[in-house]
């Protein structure tokens, strides 16, 4: 069993940021992060560009709503309440670096910030707004265990689970703006949820992902935030479609690496083969390149 | 709309094989098929070493049961009734090639054997009997699409799926041999389905996956073959867990191609940024390796 002090209780707060409402918003934030750290969270995960609002109508407004990673408005009262609680915070950000504007996340822990992460993949008009992440899949080395971030269309890509996985993240925490996929069935889990599940049990990491509620300027999002625990089953949520609420949920993050040792012979890291996995994209259409087939001889 | 005359018929033949009856399973695959081929279906998936069955006890065992995957009799029969009938078939076969054992699938056309796959990542107690595949992931170009195969435990590894992906298959086929996962929650779809719905969603291909059914030396197998649109979700399936059954799905398998652009922006493939992709394994917890985080300085 799990001695008691190495458990880490995570909360996913799903919320209904205004666009361009970055005080309202992050006064907010303050008060669902106030009640989880009350509830017992010590790990708090905020949706995507949580203090901004998500659907831009121009580069001159997002960038009106960005701040910097250490020294803006919305890092320093995430700041402020991690240090009184003792908190860490990964929390949604539009962030201006110099001539950047990213869509970023922040970790920030009761010493302050500690390191800011850049979307990777830029999903529909965001790329009309923001510049593509520039700092690779950072993994911060925490006293609880080791965290990667990923943002929303990041998950698309199984390559963001894999730098998390191995690089030895433990949870992988996701500020994100889930919008709704074609053709979703009724009756099975939303694809963003299955994306997350799938991810955490191929890579063998906890996923702690925050989304947003309600409409924005006509897109609507998918609330449905979740925890998963490394098998890739829910430890809490998916959460309804369109009420705020706070997911929690207590485990040790370094199971994810004991996990990972699936029996005596199998190991989710250990058994890939990346000297098999060379592939350049397009490959198989160009004319020039032969089909990889192995010829073998027609039956007579 | 899809002109008739490019829609594909694609069966998926779930059964229960029984270890060491090669001629029974064949012969029983040859019932399913024509049944199947009887209901229009032109791409018949067949179990994962189907000709066999799984749970061997001694290598030598495995070895009695293989045979080429040209001139072996359970091929050449596969090969006879997609010349009769004018079918493509992949096939689960216990491979023997020289001195290598393979858990091997074989890609059999209306003139006779295609090419193989062999499995990449090796189950279990397979370990102990099959050599791990040497052929990497090959495409098979046929007049309908572009085919790859995966089996099984391959499906474990996104970079498998990324393989065909990448190489513009537009369906792949999966013999497996599924097993229950740890801990499946009776109201989800169960693990082995919600990989294959996160694969074809995360690289816009169709999958067709024919798993076994039955309990095989105390080994008990999941069933719930399924096939998949490129958008992940199931065109028919999951099966039962436990009753032999044919799937059947009739789609234009090069739509795959198109839904790959997923808005004026995004492109599920394009999208990538593979300089960004180079961690290696096991890099974060290497004492020698900081971490990849970006250090900024606290707030003051």
């Amino acid at each position: 069993m799990t001695p008691p002090d190495t458990q880490l209780t995570v909360a996913c707060i799903q919320m209904e940021p205004r666009i361009g409402a970055v005080e309202e918003n992050v006064r907010r934030s303050l008060e669902f992060i106030g009640i989880a750290a009350d509830r017992g969270a010590r790990l708090i995960v905020l949706p995507e560009l949580c203090n901004s609002g998500y659907v831009f109508e121009t580069a001159e407004e997002a960038r009106d709503l960005a701040e910097d990673a250490t020294s803006g408005p919305s890092v320093q009262a995430w700041a402020e309440i991690a240090a009184r609680r003792d908190l860490h915070i990964v929390a949604g950000l539009c962030e201006r670096a110099g001539d950047g504007l990213f869509n970023g996340a922040v970790l920030i822990g009761p010493q302050g910030p500690l390191g800011t992460y850049r979307k990777m993949h830029l999903w529909d008009q965001e790329n009309r707004f923001f510049t593509p992440g520039d700092l690779g899949f950072p993994i911060f080395d925490l006293p609880f265990g080791r965290v990667g971030v990923l943002i929303c269309y990041d998950g698309w890509f199984p390559e963001s689970w894999r730098m998390c996985g191995l690089q030895d993240a433990d949870i992988v925490c996701v500020p994100t703006n889930w919008v709704p996929m074609p053709a979703q069935p009724a009756q099975r889990d939303a694809m963003a949820n299955i994306l997350v599940m799938a991810a955490a049990h191929s890579n063998s990491v906890f996923i702690a992902a925050a989304d947003r509620i309600g409409t924005e300027r006509g897109q609507p999002f998918l609330g449905r935030s979740l925890i998963v625990a490394p098998t890739g089953w829910p430890l809490a949520g998916p959460a309804s479609a369109d009420q705020e609420e706070i997911l929690l949920a207590s485990f040790d993050p370094t199971e994810a690496r004991r996990t990972r040792q699936l029996n005596a012979f199998n190991h989710v890291l250990n058994d890939r083969r990346p000297e098999f996995y060379q592939a350049r994209q397009g490959e198989g259409l160009r004319p020039s390149t032969p089909a990889r087939a192995m010829p073998l001889q027609p039956v007579t």
